[in-house]
This record gives C-alpha cells, sequence and structure tokens, in this order.
C-alpha cells in the first residue's frame, strides 16, 4: 500500500516521518497528474500548494482547527488528505467530488468556496465565533497572491488587524493568479521578493543598530521603539504590519522541513499572523511549470507530453467568437477598450491584448473597480467593452447599477459563462444575470442564439450609447456561418424562427436552440408552434409578442436561468401590463435551488432546460386537445381560452 | 455682494487674493449652516472640507481638469462656488439641488457619486480616458479615510499604482466616516499621525544614516537604495508607497496656504500621487465639531443651539423598533451577534453594542465583508443579524448568493431603508432588494406592515435555520401598539386583512397600510376588496392566494419596489406555475427608471406608489363593470373571464 493509500483521515499524517513525506508528496503528485489528465480540472495550483497542504495537516488538528482554501481548487492534495483518495477519481465529474472545497462533502472543508478572496472573511468570522465559544482551535486561511486583489480580501485583513483576533493567513505567493498577476501589490511584493538578499540584510543591519553606541539622538532607541519598521522595511511585512499582523517569511512553500518547523511556531497566536510562502504553479510537472496560465484549469491531456487530448473542433466557441470580433471591431473604431478582470485568455482577449495595448486592461481579479472604472472611461468618450464570467459579474452588482446605470454611461458587458457552466459547478454557474441586470433602469439586455448573433450584437453593443449587456454560454457556438458583413440587430426586435397555430414558445439565447429542436419534435406529434428567438431580455419585443398573443394563447418561454426574476417572468409582466389575459404559461428555466457540476448537458436534462422539457411543456399545454390537434391543429390555440379576441 | 455671491463659476475664485479666501471661507460655512439648519443634510463632513474645496478651484482649472467628491455629501461648499449658491436654498428639496455630486446637475460634478469608494476607480478610468484622448488635464479623487475601508478603494489604488497615470488622489482624513472608523487601517493612519514628532525624526535619521561611516556592509549604500522605506517607514506614506503613490502630507487641511502649496507643486503629476489631509468633522460650528456624529446627516436644527428643531415623536421609527427588539432577543438568545457596516446609529444599533460589547461587531463600509464575516459566525453556531441599508446592500450581492445562501447559511439580513427614502434621492433609494434576493435558492424574505410585525419578524428570523431577510423602510412606524408576548409569524404565510369579492388587493410591507386607505376609499365607490397582507415575498403563501384567485381574478400587488422582477413579478409567476389563467393584473410599483430625490410621501404619490395609486387601479380594474357592481359587488369577479371554476 502507498503512503497515501494509507491516509484515511488528516490524522493520519501526524504518524509519518518526516522523512516520508516528501514520498508522500510525490505520490500525491502523481494522483492530482493522473486524475487530472483524465477529467480536466485546476492543476497548476494543485500541485503547487501539495507541501504547503501536507504540513498543515502535519501540524494542525483538522478538522478541530478550521482549514479553509481560498478559492478551493489549489485543494486536491487537501481532498486527498481527508478520506477523498478513493472518490478522487471521480473528481469534477456528475455526482462525483467537487472541484472546490465544499462544507457538505467533507468536515476537513471549512468553508465553500468558488469564488476568490472570500477566505480571510469567511476565517474572521469562524474565529470570532470559537471566541465567544471559548474554543481555543486554529483558524487558518489559505490564499494567493491573485486573490489579494480583490477588495473583500482587503476589507477582511483591515478588520483582522482590528479585531485582533488569532486568525492565521497564509499568503501562497506564486506571483500569479488565473493569468499574469496584475496590480501595484503584485509587483510590490516580487519587487522586494527578487531581492532576495536584501532579506538577509534586514537581518544584518538589525544587528548593526543595536551594535551602535549613543550619537546625538538616541538611534537605537529609536530603532527599538520601531523594531518592527526595521524588522520589515524591506518585506512585504511592512504593507501587512501596517495590517497589524505579525508577518512571518517569505518562506520557501516547497521546503517541508522549514514550512513545519514556522508551522509550528506560529500555531495558536495571540493575534492576527501572516505567514508569506512562495511556491511555484505546477511544480513538480514540468509541462505546467512551463505553462502554469495553460495548466491553471485545463481540460484532459496526456501526462507524457502534457498536450491537451481535445480532438480539434472546427467549431468556434461563443469565447472565440468574442474575442475576434473585438479584434475586428476595434480596428476601425478607436473608442473601444477591452476591460477584464484577470480573464483574459478566459474571455478571449489574448488577441486583442496583443494588437491594441493600449486599449486593454487587466484589473486583475477586481470585478467592483472594473465596473466603475469603465464608467470612468466612458465619461469621457471612450466604448469599454467588460468582459467577465457571468458568476464573477455578481461581484459588481451595485457598481453597474449605480455607477454605470443612473447616470447610463455606455458601457458594454460582455457576460461569457451566462447559464450552465458545467464541471465548475454550484458557485460558477451563471444563472442570476437576466434576473438581477433587468431590474435595473437604463439597462439593455440581449443574449444571441448562435455565433453570428453574438456578433451582430456585439456590434449593436457598441453603437448603442447606454448601458448594454450581452450574455453568451460556455463552450462552442452552433457551427453557423459567421457572416462577412456585420449587421447590428434592432434594438428590441426579436425574431419569429417558425410559425405555427398550436402554441408560442419564446426563447432567449443558447435556449433557442433547444426550443427549434424541441419545435420539430412536437411538430412530428403534431403540435405547430411558433417559434420566436427573443433577442432581447430588456427591452422585450412587446409589438411582436403581444400581437402573437392574439392567437396563440398557450405559451412557453425557456431560458438557461432561474426562473425567478427571469426572462419568462418578464414576459409575463409584459403580458400583464398589456392587459393580456387568459394565457396558459409554462416557464422553462431553472427551478428555485443551486445546480451542482458535472457535463452541461446531462445537467440540461437534469434541471429541465434541454429540448426535452421543452417538448413536454408543449405536450401538457396541448394535452388534453392532442386529439383534436390530429384533426385541426390551428383550432389548438383559441380552444381552451373561450375568448377569442379576433373572433 | 459678499464675497461668495461673487463668484460665479469656479475660474472666480482665482480673482481673489489668497488673503481673501479665509472671509470666503467663513461665508461659506454660514451659507451652509443656515440652509441645512433648516433644509437638513451632511453638515459635518461639508464644513470639514470647506478649506480643501476651496484650494482645490483656487489651484485647478475646472472643469477641465475632473474633480470627483467620494460619496459626495462633503461637497456642498463645491457646489456653492460652481454657480449654485442662489439655488443652494433648495438642497435635497423636492425638484432641488441634489445632496451629492451629480453630473447631471453640473459640469463641475466629475462623477455621479452617493455610495462610498468609487473615486478613485472613476478617477482612474477618467485618467485612461484622457490619456488616449491625449488631454494633459488633471483628474482629482477626494476620498475620506472612512471610505478606504471599502474594498473597492482598495482595487483602485492597487490598479492605479499600476497603471502609473497622473490621478491625484486626496486622502481627507479626520478618522471618522460617518460613525467612529474602525479597521486596522485607521488605527494604523492614527496611530502614525498622532506620534507627530517621529515624522521629524525620519528626517534625522535619514541624515543620520547619510553621516555613517563604512562599517562591514556598506549601510549608506543600503540606506540610498531603500530611500524609499526610510523616508515614509514612520508615515501612513509607507502604506501608499507599497502602492506605487508618491505620498505627501499630512498637511493641516484647514490651512488654506499649505494647500494651495501643496497642490501647486503636485499639480499635473507624471505617476500617480496621494495627498494625505487631516481635516476636523464640523470645522467652524461648535455643536458639529463637539457632535460630528450627530451632525454627519442631520435633519433641521436650531443655529445657535444645534439642537434639532424635531418635534419629539411617540411613534417610533422602524429603525428604533429593530434596535429595542435587539437588544430584547439578545437578552436571552446568546447566539445573536449584531453587524453593521459603519452604521451603528442608522441600523439602531446603538444600545446594542453598549450592552453586548462583544456580540457587536461594526465592520466599517465593507458591506462584502460583513457578509462573508456573517456566513463564518453562522458556521459555527452564531446567529449573526446583519444590519445594512437595502441600498448598500447591493454592494454584497455576490457575497450574499455565493457565501451564505449556497451553503444556506442561517443570517439574517435586517435590511433597513426598503422602498423610497426621500432626500438622499436616486443614489439612495432601497428599490432593488427583493428582486435581487427572491432570485436567489433558499433564501426567505419578509416585509412588515407595521412596527409590531417587524418585532414578530425579526424573531421569526432569529429562529430560521437558513439566510433570511426581513426589509423595512426609512421612517416611522404605523404607531400601532407592540405586543408585549412577541410571537414569530409563519413562514410563508400571509394574512387576511379584509374580504371583498370585487377584487383581491396583495400588498407587501409598508404597501400594506397604503392599501388599507385604498381598501377603503374604495369600498366607498362600492368595490368591495379582498385585502391580503402577504407578509413573505418569499416563499408566498401559496395556498391562501390560488385560493382567493379561484374566486376573485382582477387581482392588484402592490410592493415600494421596482416593477421588474419584484414581488408582483414573483405572484404572477406563481399563479402561471400553479396553471391559473384569466387573471387581471395590476402590478403597482415603481417602472423602471430611477426615483429622484424629495421627500417620501411627495415621490409615492410620484411615482405611484401611494394609495391613491392603488384607488386608480382598482377602479380601472372594476372600471367596465362600475354598474353592475353597484348592485350586485359579489358577481364583479366572475364577470369578465367567463371561466367560474367552482361554477
Amino acid at each position: 500500500m502507498s503512503l497515501l493509500e494509507q491516509i484515511k483521515t488528516s490524522g493520519d499524517i501526524k504518524k509519518l516521518s518526516r522523512k516520508e513525506l516528501p514520498l508522500l508528496a510525490a505520490q500525491i503528485r502523481n494522483r492530482i497528474i493522473d486524475v487530472v489528465s483524465k477529467n480536466g480540472g485546476h492543476l497548476a495550483s494543485s500541485l503547487g500548494a501539495v507541501e504547503l497542504t501536507l504540513a498543515i495537516h502535519y501540524v494542525f488538528d483538522l478538522p478541530k482547527d478550521t482549514l479553509i482554501w481560498d478559492v478551493g481548487h489549489q485543494a486536491y492534495a487537501h481532498k486527498l488528505l481527508t478520506g477523498r483518495n478513493q472518490q478522487f477519481d471521480t473528481l469534477r465529474q456528475y455526482k462525483g467530488i467537487s472541484g472546490f472545497t465544499k462544507m457538505k462533502e467533507s468536515d476537513y472543508d471549512g468553508f465553500t468556496v468558488g469564488h476568490s478572496s472570500t477566505s480571510i472573511s469567511a476565517g474572521l468570522g469562524i474565529c470570532y465565533a470559537k471566541d465567544l465559544n471559548q474554543d481555543d482551535s486554529d483558524v487558518i486561511s489559505v490564499i494567493g497572491d491573485g486573490s489579494m486583489t480583490a477588495g473583500l480580501a482587503y476589507e477582511g485583513l483591515n478588520q483582522a488587524g482590528d479585531l485582533k483576533r488569532k486568525l492565521i493567513v497564509i499568503l501562497n505567493d506564486n506571483d500569479m493568479s488565473i493569468s499574469a498577476n496584475v496590480g501595484a501589490l503584485s509587483s510590490y511584493l516580487s519587487r522586494t521578493l527578487s531581492a532576495k538578499y536584501l532579506q538577509s540584510m534586514r537581518n544584518q543591519f538589525g544587528a548593526f543598530l543595536k551594535s551602535l553606541p549613543k550619537i546625538g539622538e538616541d538611534m537605537y532607541g529609536i530603532a527599538k521603539r520601531w523594531e518592527e519598521s526595521f524588522k520589515t522595511f524591506v518585506t512585504p511585512g511592512m504593507l501587512f504590519e501596517a495590517f497589524n499582523f505579525d508577518y512571518f517569511g517569505p518562506i520557501d512553500g516547497h521546503n517541508l522541513d522549514h514550512l513545519i518547523d514556522i508551522l509550528t511556531n506560529i500555531k495558536n497566536p495571540d493575534s492576527p499572523v501572516l505567514l508569506h510562502v512562495t511556491t511555484t504553479k505546477g511544480k513538480g510537472y514540468a509541462p505546467a511549470e512551463k505553462n502554469p496560465v495553460y495548466f491553471h484549469g485545463v481540460g484532459s491531456f496526456a501526462v507524457d507530453t502534457g498536450k491537451s487530448n481535445k480532438v480539434t473542433d472546427c467549431v468556434p466557441s461563443y469565447t472565440q467568437v468574442f474575442g475576434t470580433h473585438m479584434v475586428r471591431f476595434a480596428k476601425t473604431n478607436k473608442t473601444i477598450v477591452a476591460v477584464t478582470a484577470a480573464m483574459p485568455e478566459g474571455t478571449g482577449l489574448t488577441e486583442f491584448s496583443k494588437l491594441y495595448k493600449d486599449r486593454f486592461i487587466d484589473v486583475g481579479i477586481a470585478e467592483q473597480h472594473a465596473v466603475t472604472f469603465s464608467a470612468g472611461l466612458a465619461s469621457k468618450g471612450l466604448k469599454p467593452v467588460v468582459a467577465i464570467y457571468s458568476t464573477f459579474l455578481q461581484r459588481a452588482y451595485d457598481q453597474i447599477l449605480h455607477d454605470v446605470c443612473i447616470d447610463a454611461h455606455p458601457v458594454v458587458f460582455a457576460i461569457d459563462r451566462g447559464g450552465i457552466v458545467g464541471e465548475d459547478g454550484p458557485t460558477h454557474h451563471g444563472l442570476f444575470d437576466f434576473s438581477f441586470l433587468r431590474s435595473m433602469p437604463n439597462m439593455t439586455i440581449m443574449s444571441p442564439m448562435d455565433e453570428n448573433e453574438l456578433a451582430r450584437m456585439l456590434l449593436t453593443a457598441i453603437n448603442h450609447n447606454g448601458p448594454i449587456a450581452l450574455r453568451y454560454p460556455r463552450g462552442k457556438g452552433q457551427g453557423v456561418e459567421i457572416q462577412q458583413e456585420i449587421k447590428p440587430v434592432e434594438i428590441g426586435k426579436g425574431r419569429v424562427v417558425q410559425e405555427g397555430a398550436d402554441l408560442m414558445i419564446i426563447a432567449i439565447g443558447q435556449s433557442v436552440a433547444e426550443a427549434v429542436l424541441a419545435a420539430k419534435e412536437l411538430a412530428l406529434k403534431g403540435i405547430c408552434a411558433t417559434l420566436i428567438n427573443a433577442r432581447f431580455v430588456k427591452p422585450l419585443d412587446t409589438a411582436l409578442l403581444v400581437e402573437k398573443a392574439d392567437r396563440i394563447k398557450k405559451i412557453i418561454t425557456v431560458e438557461e436561468h432561474v426562473l425567478a426574476g427571469g426572462f419568462g417572468s418578464a414576459v409575463m409582466e409584459m403580458y400583464a401590463d398589456k392587459g393580456i389575459t387568459g394565457l396558459q404559461f409554462k416557464r422553462i428555466g431553472i427551478d428555485d435551488k443551486f445546480v451542482e457540476h458535472g457535463p452541461q448537458e446531462i445537467l440540461k436534462k437534469d434541471y429541465g432546460v434541454d429540448a426535452d422539457a421543452i417538448v413536454k411543456a408543449g405536450l401538457e399545454l396541448a394535452g388534453f386537445d392532442l386529439d383534436l390537434n390530429l384533426t385541426g391543429s390551428n383550432l389548438l390555440g383559441f380552444k381552451t381560452d373561450g375568448i377569442k379576441k379576433d373572433a
């Protein structure tokens, strides 16, 4: 049995000698590489955190002590050490274990995470609660330098230093978040780190000061009084000590002995402690060390070469189509500026960033700032296109409403990963954007049915003089040909995909494709549906929808989005406001629950937002009239209501 | 003509000699005190910023240079200097000038503000745009130390230091945001400031180092290389220089000569500059200097004494009732913890904070952290009650969804200022909370019709094992007697206020009182309404609402909230999901636009969410049947639809 197989719970690691730990680390790395090469996942950061994970489990008493991994995607080793080695083959798979830490999955997961920068705040809350409960155990929050960019981390640091609880923050510094890290803080950290010899100077200098005779002012006295400042004046500690943290480090995050020693020393502190650890992303797997951005979140690959197993696909992803057209439009429109929050690759902006350096801004993990910053850009005549995943845009709710919408600044929101994203699960699905955006006055919301429409909508957005959002899904497009001459779509106009008298299906975004399939299936059963590609969640094509509802009273709305307050809800509101009654409504969308992780197609079926769900709704709506329908389908729509407006 | 009256635009101030400025400052203070004593407003911070405002207008070329006041409530002097002296009597009044800066109000207002901590991000965006436009003019963001607590400010600082644009940030430090400032940053600023003599030490120490002979290592060399660190190692500059800002100060923010000199020096910088200015809140008006918290945002008062003109009111505000019952419930329930974001007074928690010091946490202006921190508290068995104004809770959208709702942590959200807040205007109305909260799985949402129900709902919330929100309005209650024995309300149950067969009014929160008035008025016209106090936005009392709709097909929903995705929308969704058709709906709520400032009662009428609006809707719904109604009102509900389910 390998060492790894002997570890059933965290406590088992303490039975090993220090000398055995490097072997365990190697076994863990192999296991991670093996599974991720098949299932895909967050490889580079998990490999970088192996020794740190071992040291924490070796020194602390988990789960009595609480361990929180910020973001959680670096916690694969943690999972392997906490009874999840056997299940690890199911990583990120449907009904398998999550790619992030999750309280419901294990008592060893101190907090459920996914979005970055929550660990200090949550850890501080847990610290505070333990204190009130007179529980003396430790709380350890491990946070990457990329996550430090976000305001939430700063708010947590600021209060931690104020409350002076015994929180242990471990800064896992690999000079990189998902892409290359940005921001002054990052350059500050690396500036001081790269000058490692200066750290030894620091000590020598301290000794030197103590050796000084009195000269005029008592310099030694000052030195003593400002010992902290001296101690740290050439290290990042200067910054963290400003927040009342006791600062330790930086130390090599792959040196197990050092890690164990220092963790033992700082265990059970009296006040907040920050341990600065430097690690290498992808450590121990050459391809990942070489290309940590690619191996941050990766699909399946060949272990020996690191090459992707993905078969080349001629159909581009929505993300790629967005990126291509950003480049294209920016060529002639010099006001276009692209803004991303630490996701230049993820949002398809790599090419743009190379071609238009001056007009590309990566703000780091700082969605709030990205939006308010863009409002500033827009207020001076630029056309910012803020490309952020739907789930992360949630961080900027107030900035969209308060800083963009009140003054109707023409900011374009390119919302990638709208809908079910798949393996990343409940923390990452983009299922709330229609709802939260459509309540905001002055906001326009579109969603394309295919790549071509995406390009057209992007142009529409760029031409629009007000806040406008464009929401598209993760993954590949429909494979349609993209027109050479891109024409904008007309704002607030939907498109009739097909006519049919029995019922009306009104779909938005990627759900239009599902609706097309469903309409074909329904037709086979003799039910003729009018199918409308709504294109706009706001403003709706009221004229079209009202006109159609004049004749067709059975309506199905379809969206890959929560039902509460979503697209279907908007359609119902509109009909009610227009005084149109007697409609029978089925809204297809996500029920009032969080969507778990798994492949997009399976989840769509499970949560009832695929073509089958539409067919079922259609049959139900038409159900009791199916017999009649077979002889005269065009009567169906007028049968149940008893009121025929034009009769 | 006074000096103030001679200033028509910002440029006019440059015609004055420096010697005349103190007189102008005095005139400005008098004008501010005079108007605010009548209209109410943000007095203390505006008085504290008079000299700073004068100096900025004296030195910079506004509005070519862009000036952004963070939050904007300290900008009264700025308004007086930019052509708004005459209108200043209408400050915060209906159709008068805004209490905040607003781009639509004046070209001199560089950005529309209201929520804190946006100025650095917006200013940086404007800087960036000017750069691309080859516009060399300056951008000045003035931000208070309280606003520095928010993550957004940090995100802005971090990127500003990275982009190295010529942004000028002026830190207006009065060691106080709205209440006493909190957080490590604050104590850090004051710690270093109070030790002023150490700043001179800094210089002496630098000189001393330069005088040293070589001893072993070349200490002077080190000193030179780390000059920046030395220069600032005992000042807050240390922190800001970590972000690549050139740091100046701290200087006395009431010394006009110093201010003008230093602003002239730092004008048109090459890279980001931070000027640290210390001011006194309420400066020049003794009562406000003595009690800056009270005079932060104040109602009308007597100028000579500073005493409020408010007639003592026996009816408590919702805020007070909340505060009283927090104290009451916390006495027996030791798990209750109160969390506020810089609003202990505003949210009614002063008494609580005194009685239960250990269980009261003010996190400063850091709503994101407040929520994630509370999730941490709740994960360890505490019962956090997070009291935040509706408008500011918008900042924590993602934290509510991601950190609280996914794991259904039992956090109580006490949402004060839900609905129209009045004079603070569009940036501060709380009109989006139902909508954004009800999309979140696991969330329960209540809103009380009166003080008694507020107390009962607070108890309900505390007893509930999941995320739950309690939304109540600004201002005084209904004047009902509060029961001595508080019983929780049943979750998901509404209450029938009165029965009537002609139509059904379903109201939530403060709108129930409007509906009661409306129902009386409608009754006088012979229309008998069933009136339901919904109590819950989520879950709705489906059983009750469905049962009533069996007989009553004309439905009015009422909410002080935007219509898009709001309470009425939820009711419609529910009926559609239950397959109930043939209903006629009127939703009363705020249309798709921002609500301006003014007294709550006027705005309610203007935006159609008062009793009159309900009466009108009722008449319209009943309209064509009014004749019939006079003879047999109970038939009305069954008339238009043609389908009577139980017939």
